[in-house]
């Protein structure tokens, strides 16, 4: 039974508000009143647009998140020695180590919308049954053994493999092999704790181990055959009902590309950048409500036109190496290298002798609410 | 020119990440080497999913923003005293003041998403045009002798009126009566804040103000038809053409829904509960990108069954009197007092002579990005 | 019981299919030979490509169909006259009398996919209740007294009233006044008839009449609220549920067009030339899903350029004269004037003292298949 | 320049509307009277509901088109006669032959909506680049050595190979090999021709013969890759742009879903009937704006439920032998017999040792201008 309050602010015994005034432009003169009616202000729950306006409404977007870059060796050091330390099992759930972006103030984010984790499995181990609201994929970059089990259908994880996985559907992970694995888990985490849209609910305490792990899933035999899809799901899903997308399907597609290129087609991004985009093959938009993954390829020497795009972004070196420059920070990028490219900044790369780059973005946040009427586009 | 990193966190002298080894169901036994393991992880701007999860991923939305209620003199009086003190003007741009949710840490947001605030404006003042991505729109509690412009095109505002505006339309407000005027303001400056989408261009330093302020606007005279548009816009707008939803078609809509249900027909909500939604008569969507625009009334003695939403919302009374509560608080309302409704807070209202109530959300947020594929709706 | 046939032409004593050889160029050289390749193929129910090409498969199209004009007193003699012959009621359903395209082999079609008929009622009398898959409309040009009932909405008549009605809803005319009155009926009978997706239901024998007539129905106390809708119905409709448009809204739209334009704003089509696409106010689209209607005005001395378009329409003159040309063919036209426009005519209309028009045409069939992908449009 | 006609029916010698009055229920009784106006009638163009309702508006679909099939060693040997005598080039464009209705009156029309044909090209031969409006498809039964050149991109043809080709794209057949070939053409001629919407237009006027026929089309390494897009593209195509669905794809897709029938998944049509639909990879709708295409098959001795849908269609036996019953008419069919499904005509299948069958439609057009809002649907 609630208690109907007169005063609505009867119960906030300091207000978070502070305000101060200053002297500046575009403010108001300080004086004893100014001061008192901000003191209002704090009592009330109140700030005025006179104080923020440079900083909610810049003249582009300037986001809080930095470029940085992870390295991969010592991401995985990193796992490696959780596995030592850490279970895996019900209330962690998941041995994921999360890319904390150094502009966001510590939270596990690689940017406001994305969550970039590695994950890692020793020998024998699994992942506890759960489903929650977030969408999320894996990227292999390396390694075997491990399955993920969605829905009861085991799907082998190997390199280059990408795994999509939308929201709200039963999953666990098993490696049945002999040798840890590691991987690249993302997530829309920021997201949906952000828009307050999280739903969580565990399953069995253990993972889901079939019988037989076959080498190639149910998802895989109904939907990974190009153009054709199952007559009895006529209708477009959320979510890519494909929960793997092979290498040798992208690798193939990527090195058609720069052979039709080089005959004279026009059919890459700019010279010597080949890319596909992964999609629902029900509707040909982004695997998952919230996030879009790509492929990229450089051909030896080729180097990408400075780019900036609305939304935020997170990429893997696959293979190959070259020099990556995010709003005018730069590296020499190796296999496995992460980072991230905060809104708007510009991003160039240039491939030594061929790069391959493993990229996603919120873009389907950015797009579906259409956030960039008229702004160019650049790329990862 | 930028500096190739060898090491990627050569600039952060101090991070931001800390953890700390804790006791604890789920949690890795503290150890010396467990310690050592979370400094590395802080030095390499990592977080581990176990310490976070139960944050992160709760079983249903926990949002920080809180149920709170402004009340309308309150308010006023705070607007109208900065009406004294705090001229209108470029850099400043508006005399608004926005409400603060107690649980957002003082930031100017009455939600995670959503900006309401009052803005007031003194007899013959003028705000200067500017353009933002940001979308807006205002609605008018009370009095009159304000217009909006919106590339050229002038608008009066009047005693339920709501004026949505598109993000990226050149706009000023001029009052040109002898009476101080104050409003409603919504925009999702918090929502394009967080996702690093925001653009903002000045334009003339004075308002625009046209030699004659008609009765009806030009956006008006063309889409304010019911069921028809012009031949030259065929096509769907991404935000309503009508810059106008004037409180005579509001009202006569509601009443002829509760009229309608005296007569037997199924046409309200739930009993004594009528309620339309602004839409964009280009296609039947929402008026803006981001933000769903309500109107609801309820009759003498009606009440709504406890209802919860994915996503935030904020309400105006806009006449009538009764009772409201919001997760568990609860509160007598009266005329233009506002209240948040917090993401899957449960709300129930009540009315004694009736109750009419505006309503605005982020619902296009949730449901274009198809957030609640499996959940219940209710109503504010 | 099937007989299951080993000739699966046993059943066919003479062919429908007649194939001559003839001399001619692309055509095979007649020989005794080809004609007996010919009697084969008209045995074996065979028809080759090259003998037909030039009438399949034409360089642009060439409608059976032809331009005409039918004068509206001559119409309404001929529908009053029916009045006295002719009863009303089950089985002939209704005294509509149908325009017949002296192009299409003295079917009842104005155009290939289009039916356009008078529809006349004698005072007291009321046409019986049934639905069919065909969508309709009514538009009004002169009179009063009739209300046609769509499932027990009674929604009353009168002149420069538009009102469309989706396929499979229960519905009567009733005249309960002391006059005749006609009308023009509107249906998509030709198409559906040739695409097979014909269904009709009878109803009651008798009209459905409501104890009142109210002057403004249900559904447009529900629905015609500029940029309003029933927050119980927020999805898109597959048809308008507004059943009246009501010519004050037609006509006051129209003429703040032409003020707009004399005011220098490029609101029309061409100068002098307003026009409103009627439209479902749930998604904006054509209020039929296989007819589009519209209102044109041309104001004194106004003349459109000439235009064509894929697709077929029919315009009825609603008030004012001047000169149409279609094809080709020209004519004076007066107020009620009804004519065609085929496939691919070059229209032009020119105004004497300002000309209203109101047209129907098959677009949503066209552009909803994508037929014109590259083509210019034109108007009626 | 158009002579203004004051009478609209000068220029009908005479009229083709033919209407008598006959005794029958719901008719006007026979007079001298009713008799003028019928003669009013012819000379005015109009023709009453009351004579025709029955014949339009039928209670349900009663296509005029009649199910039949034709045998597919008749229709090659007609095929090859004509190979013999009949010349393929500019003007008559294609050796194709075409199946005609019995029930539409000897027009080259397999359904109201849909051509079929068996096209045939001898050894060496080419057929000259034309495009048009009308969208078609390949389909091979059997043998190889053609290749159809798109845009330039030539794709070799090989047995259950499935070749859509949107309107509207240069394109042109080739037989390099030494040896004839034929196969089946879909188009939707009849309905483009009915709707009006035809284009033509001719190109060089001999085949384009690339130096080269790779084994690979162009189209295929750019969208043959399950569930990946070039980022080049990343819209919808109205049509696919994938230019040729292999039969291996088709092949495996059906094998897989009988093997997890057999293991327990619920993802066929019903027990032993499995089918898949080719799709646009661009947006997961159908390949052809206008027709549908899919491939069934029957596991040894499985047989369909009796099913009726809107819309017609024509299937192709592929392979296997069984039963086939339409509307009442059966026949044993063997591979490579065609029959046509009229609208709404029951159909059942039977199959011996496994039947393959492939299908096309017009459910496109149904679909998308929703014809069938509360009816069953069923299968070939």
């Amino acid at each position: 039974m609630p208690s109907h309050q007169q005063s609505s602010s009867a119960a906030l015994p300091s207000s978070p508000v502070r305000l101060m005034a200053v002297e500046g432009p575009n403010q108001p003169a300080p004086s004893a009143e100014l001061d008192r009616l901000y003191r209002h202000f704090e009592a009330e729950m109140l700030v005025p647009l006179w104080t923020e306006i440079s900083g909610l409404m810049p003249p582009s977007p300037t986001s809080d998140a930095v470029p940085h870059l992870w390295r991969w060796e010592r991401l995985y050091e990193a796992a490696a020695k959780s596995g030592e330390l850490v279970e895996v099992g019900r209330g962690g759930e998941r041995r994921a180590i999360a890319l904390a972006n150094p502009g966001l103030g510590g939270q596990p984010y690689a940017t406001p919308t994305l969550w970039a984790a590695i994950q890692y499995l020793n020998a024998g181990e699994g992942a506890p049954v759960h489903r929650h609201s977030q969408h999320a994929f894996r990227f292999v970059l390396e390694g075997e053994g491990v399955a993920t089990v969605v829905d009861g259908d085991a799907i082998t994880m190997r390199r280059g493999d990408f795994l999509p996985q939308a929201g709200w559907h039963w999953h666990s992970h098993i490696n049945d092999s002999d040798q840890p694995m590691a991987w690249i888990d993302g997530l829309d985490i920021p997201f949906q704790r952000y828009a307050d849209t999280t739903f969580f609910e565990p399953g069995p305490d253990v993972a889901d181990r079939p019988d037989v792990v076959p080498e190639r899933s149910r998802s895989e035999r109904l939907w990974g055959h190009p153009g054709l899809r199952p007559l009895t799901q006529p209708g477009a899903h959320r979510a890519t009902p494909l929960l793997n997308y092979r290498w040798e399907h992208t690798d193939a597609a990527l090195a058609a590309q720069l052979d039709l290129e080089a005959r004279g087609h026009d059919v890459t991004i700019e010279p010597g950048h080949a890319a596909i985009r992964y999609i629902n093959p029900t509707d040909g938009a982004d695997v998952l409500p919230t996030m879009r993954a790509e492929f990229h390829r450089l051909a030896p020497g080729a180097r990408t036109a400075p780019g900036q795009e609305v939304g935020s972004a997170v990429c893997q070196v696959f293979a190959g190496s070259g020099r990556v420059e995010v709003g005018g920070t730069g590296w020499e990028v190796q296999p496995g290298d992460l980072f991230v490219v905060p809104s708007w900044a510009v991003v160039s790369i240039e491939a030594d002798d061929g790069l391959d780059l493993f990229r996603f973005s919120d873009s389907p946040i950015i797009e579906k609410l259409g956030l960039t009427a008229h702004l160019p586009t650049g790329t990862c």
